[in-house]
Parts: C-alpha cells; sequence; structure tokens
C-alpha cells in the first residue's frame, strides 16, 4: 500500500504524524508492507514553492493507493481579499484534479463525550448520520465568476449537470441500503433551478432503490432540525455550498468534533482527513487532538483498501484511550493531559 | 396609519388576527388612528386569482405605511420541482418590488421559555443577537439562471453589486452602535467572487465607524458558533442565502422559535411578519401561537412608526401573558393550553 502523506498547516503535521505511528504498527500486526510518500500542500507549499497544490504533490497523490491530510489554512492569508494565492486554492485544486466527487462525513457520538456536546443529552443521545456532500461541482467551481471591469460588481455561478447529481446521489441511496434506509435530499427547489435539477434527479433515481425512503427538506429546515432533532436523520445529500455549511454545523453538535474523521472520494482517488481545521494557535505545542487524524486513517483501511478488521482495531484502540483517559487537554477534563505524541505512542 | 394585512397561508390568518386586535387595543388605548386593508398572498392568492402576488395586493402594500405578513406555504406546492407557479415567487416578487433589501432578525431568549431549547442553558443563557439578511438581492433573484436546452444541466447566478452591500452594511453598522458594537461580517470569501466583494466594501465603511469592532467569519465557522457560543454575537450581516440558512438555524437556539418577530425593511416600505411558517397541520385548529405576529407588530410601531411606548405596551402584555399562563398548547407545557384567538382576546 502505498500512502500519500500531506500534512498541510497548523497542527497538520503533528497529527498525521500520529496517524502515521498507528497506520504502522496496523501494517506491523496484520502484516501489510506499507510505504509512505509526504508532500507539500497549503500554506507550507505557498511558502516552499509558491504553490499551495504544486504538480510534485498531485502526482504524489496520482501514484498513491490513498491520501491522508491533515489541516490546511493560515491566519496571515485571511482577511486578505486581494491576496493572490490562498491556501484553499490549492485545496479546492487538489479536489477537483483528483476527481474527489463526494465527501462522507458521519457524526456520531462517544459515550464518554456525548456531554460536551452544546445539545442537550436527549437531543444528541444516539445520533448517527452520514453526509455525502458533493465536492468537486457547484458554486465552488462554475464560471463565469469575477468581477465587473470597475470592480463594483462581482458574481459567482452554481451549476451542476444531471451525471454530477447522480454520481452522487447514487453513493447516498447506497449508503442507505446499508444502513437505516433513509434518504434525505437537501435542496433550495423553492428557490434555485440547480436545487430543482436535484430534486429532479434523486426523484427519477429513487424507484431504482425501492427499499430506501426519500425525504426532501429545504437547506434551512435541514439547518434548523439538526439541531431540533438530528436523531431523524439517517443519510443526507447535497450540494458543495449546502454540505459545507451543514457539515460544519453538524460536526458540533456530537461534542466530538476532534474525533471526526472524513473520507473523500472519486472514481480514482481517495483521501481522508479529520474535519477539524488547522488550527493554527495550537500548531507545534503538541497539544492537538490526534483522534479524527487517527479515525481517519481507520476509515481509509475500511473504504480505501476494504480492510475491516484493521479499521476496527484502529476505531478499538481509540475507544480504548477514551476510557484509559489517554487524552489530549481538550477532552481531559481535570484528568491528566497528554501530549499529542504520547496519545500516539500509547495508541501505536 | 395604514396598515395592509397579508394573512397568507396555513396558519397566516389565524395569528395575523389577534394582532389586529392587539394593534386596535393599542390605536385605541393611545389614541391613534389605524386603518387595516387585507390583501391575498401565496398559494391563497394563486388560488384566487393565479398569481401568488397580484398586482392589486402590491398596491395595498404600496398605499400601506406598513405591512402585516403573515405566512405563506401550502404542501400541495412543494415536491413538485414542475409547478409553474409556486407560493415563494410571489414573496420573492413581494421582497422585490417592495424593495424590502434587509430583514432584520433578532434572537433572543425569554427568561419562561428558555428550558425548551435544544442547547444546554449555559450556552444559550443571555443569547441576544441580530441578524441583518441582505433579502432583494444575490443568488435568489440572479440572472442568467435556469436549464440548458436538453434539461440536463442547471444554473444560478450569485451577483452583488457594491451598492447593495452598502446600504445592508450601514443597517448592521447602525445597529452595531446601538447595541453592543460588535459587528460580524459573515461570508466564505475563501471561495466566492461575491463574498470578497462583501469583505473588502466592509473593510472599507469600517473607519466610517470606529467604535464599532468588526469581526468577519466564514459561514461554515458561523454555522458552528451559533450552536457552540451564540452569545459572541451582537448584530450580523450577510447575504441572501447565507442569512437563509443561518437565520433558521439561529431562530431555534432560543426555544421560543413561535415567538420570534422580524421586519423586511427598505427604503420606502416596511414588512412585519412571525419567522414561523405556515404550519400547515395546524391551519384552521385556533391552536398556532399568535406571539410572533404580535411581537412582530410590535416591531412595527417601533421601526415603522418610531413609536417607543406602543410597542413596549405589546411586549410587555406578551410577558405578562407568559408569566400568567395564557398560552398555546405548543408552550403550554402541562398547564391549560389556550386556544390562538383566546390568547389574542386577552392580550386586546
Ligand atoms: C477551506 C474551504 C475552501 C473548505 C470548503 O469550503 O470546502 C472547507 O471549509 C471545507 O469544508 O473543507
Ligand atoms: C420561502 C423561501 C423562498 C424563503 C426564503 O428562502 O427567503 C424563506 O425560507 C424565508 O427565509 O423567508
Amino acid at each position: 500500500m502505498n500512502i500519500a502523506l500531506l500534512p498541510g498547516d497548523g497542527i497538520g503535521p503533528e497529527v498525521i504524524a500520529q496517524a502515521v505511528k498507528v497506520v504502522k504498527a496496523v501494517g506491523a500486526k496484520f502484516g501489510h508492507k506499507i510505504k509512505f510518500e509526504e508532500a507539500p500542500v497549503g500554506a507550507t507549499a505557498i511558502d516552499l514553492v509558491g504553490d499551495p497544490y504544486p504538480e510534485s504533490t498531485h502526482e504524489v497523490c496520482l501514484r498513491a493507493d490513498a491520501v491522508l491530510f491533515g489541516a490546511i489554512g493560515d491566519p496571515k492569508y485571511d482577511n486578505n481579499p486581494k491576496a493572490k494565492v490562498r491556501p484553499e486554492q490549492g485545496l479546492l485544486r487538489m479536489r477537483q484534479k483528483l476527481g474527489l466527487f463526494a465527501n462522507v462525513r458521519p457524526t456520531f457520538t462517544f459515550p464518554s463525550l456525548i456531554h460536551k456536546s452544546p445539545l442537550k443529552l436527549e437531543r444528541v443521545e444516539g445520533v448517527d448520520f452520514v453526509f455525502f456532500r458533493e465536492l468537486t461541482g457547484g458554486i465552488y467551481f462554475g464560471e463565469p465568476r469575477g468581477r465587473n471591469e470597475q470592480g463594483t460588481k462581482a458574481f459567482d455561478t452554481n451549476v451542476y449537470t444531471k451525471e454530477e447529481i447522480t454520481r452522487l446521489a447514487r453513493m447516498g441511496f447506497e449508503a442507505a441500503q446499508r444502513r437505516r434506509k433513509l434518504l434525505t435530499c437537501v435542496d433550495k427547489a423553492n428557490v434555485l433551478a440547480t436545487s430543482r435539477l436535484w430534486r429532479e434527479t434523486v426523484q427519477e433515481l429513487a424507484p431504482e432503490y425501492p427499499d430506501v425512503k426519500v425525504e426532501y427538506e429545504f437547506v434551512d429546515a435541514v439547518a434548523m432540525r439538526l439541531i431540533q432533532w438530528p436523531k431523524a436523520y439517517d443519510v443526507l445529500i447535497t450540494e458543495n455550498l449546502f454540505g459545507d455549511i451543514l457539515t460544519d454545523e453538524a460536526s458540533v453538535i456530537s461534542g466530538s468534533m476532534g474525533l471526526m474523521p472524513s473520507a473523500s472520494v472519486g472514481t480514482d482517488n481517495k483521501l481522508f482527513e479529520p474535519i477539524h481545521g488547522s488550527y493554527p494557535q495550537a500548531a507545534g505545542k503538541d497539544i492537538a487532538n490526534p483522534l479524527a487524524t487517527v479515525l481517519s486513517a481507520a476509515m481509509m483501511f475500511d473504504y480505501a483498501f476494504g480492510l475491516k478488521a484493521e479499521a476496527q482495531a484502529i476505531t478499538d484502540v481509540v475507544n480504548k484511550s477514551l476510557a484509559a483517559g489517554i487524552v489530549t487537554e481538550d477532552i481531559a477534563e481535570g484528568g491528566k493531559a497528554y501530549k499529542t505524541s504520547e496519545v500516539g505512542d500509547w495508541l501505536a
């Protein structure tokens, strides 16, 4: 197995380092030969070579069987609307060039952390849903986009083809078949032409999945219900921008944001990353929580290699570390706070 | 004072009827001559004349000093992506033709209802912020929008001018000056050209309001922080679509969605409406909570007529009804549930 490592910015390198320890340990235990190849991305890559997703990094990803990604983003590039190169452009270019059209974002709870949820216990206990966010289309990439000549007017284009919607929706339908058989299509069909194509396309596909119940909800209603009654959801499918907002909203309800993994998958490539950001304030301090990245490595064994026992071994050891209190300061709560690297060593 | 009444669909007529009772009582007590003129809107207007915002209704609004609006939306028009006329089109046309460019959405808590919040008490206690959502621009109205010839590709256009951003932002700055002097500009400047124009424009205006602290946050981050720490916010400004999603998310955190009023204001016209929807399941049953509409009438006295004592009289009586338990079933909690009309009578 060839794994590309893209640590990126902020705490990225520290959390990736722990995932590497764990992946190596799994390799040793289960007898897999695992090779790693590291490459720069994000602000780190801008500083190195002036490009947040250099061609050389792309080639590393293409050669790999899976990509483990840390985080990108650096405050020095924020609040500067005129900056010419931004780390995020690298992320977007990477998603598009690797064809990672589906971002898979599970939300579930950890019994030992659920009390950290901002929601009341009865609302959040047992929450278990997964978003499939379209990741390479929509207003993130649509053309034309830009300004008029005088710079007084700006525009972006949201665009979707039936094909783009279909491939994402099918992943959602299939996931629903393996789960609780409920699919929620999230759109704004009462306003947007793109949303009406989403709804229409999903309606056309639904008869092929007769065991799946399909619901259609407006994005504003879902933004409410995710807080009011998140247990109502099983699988949600949505477009890129709505997915950006709603998956982040969803990420905080479980109280264990620092533990939530994600996968971004396409036809040929697969990338795994923690959903938390680059958390620049913590960078270099050996205090960041590595569990989301470690669990992303578990998702990698499952989704990229079909190795369920290996994935389960990682999930199990993460649960053990939680039970044993071998955790970083963000979830230590009065108990001893372990360093990022110590948690990684323990897990490995 | 000429007040246009647009009850609309579902529970709209019932809740508007209670607001009218209260407005009449205020008129009698404070010696104002108040005239009402009613007109159809939404599904009701489609059923009557085939148009969700008929020209005759528009004229009633233009002649009025303020518009009191109920709700629109009817399930028979949902899940039908090919429907030719939809109630929502009336709402959008109304906003645009009346030039209601700013939707003002306060979120605050009622001590007697705060336990109904899905959030833990310590997170939501004392929450007090207000959104200014741009309401007549952005992807709701941008052209081109539609499909390609084969119908396999759909597109929408998000577009903003500096002028549109400026007038909305100024309202936000001025509100911040009257409040806790913190303004949060919500955008997606790391991806969207329109958002970069928003951020740039707000940055240019900021020096004119030196007493206001300005923060810039991405829409996905705000979707998280609204749940994690909503007390952090004072005044938020944002574009139409982000505002749609975030104001609805915000509306459920206080636990008193059935009480939240709103205003939509422009240069010449002002409209006031409860933020809850048409709630079709409850229509005609005399069980809907009229308080949000009654409080919208209070906002009307304040914002449209500059009559603070009248507005305060309404707010006071609403608080008294809550304290006395003269409330509808949604907030009765084991106590006696009063009918919509009984609550209206008591308030009046
Ligand atoms: C950094 C940004 C461009 C990105 C996005 O909006 O997709 C991020 O918010 C995410 O969700 O991965
Ligand atoms: C009904 C719909 C068109 C409308 C909107 O999206 O603006 C509604 O959600 C609102 O927020 O008033």
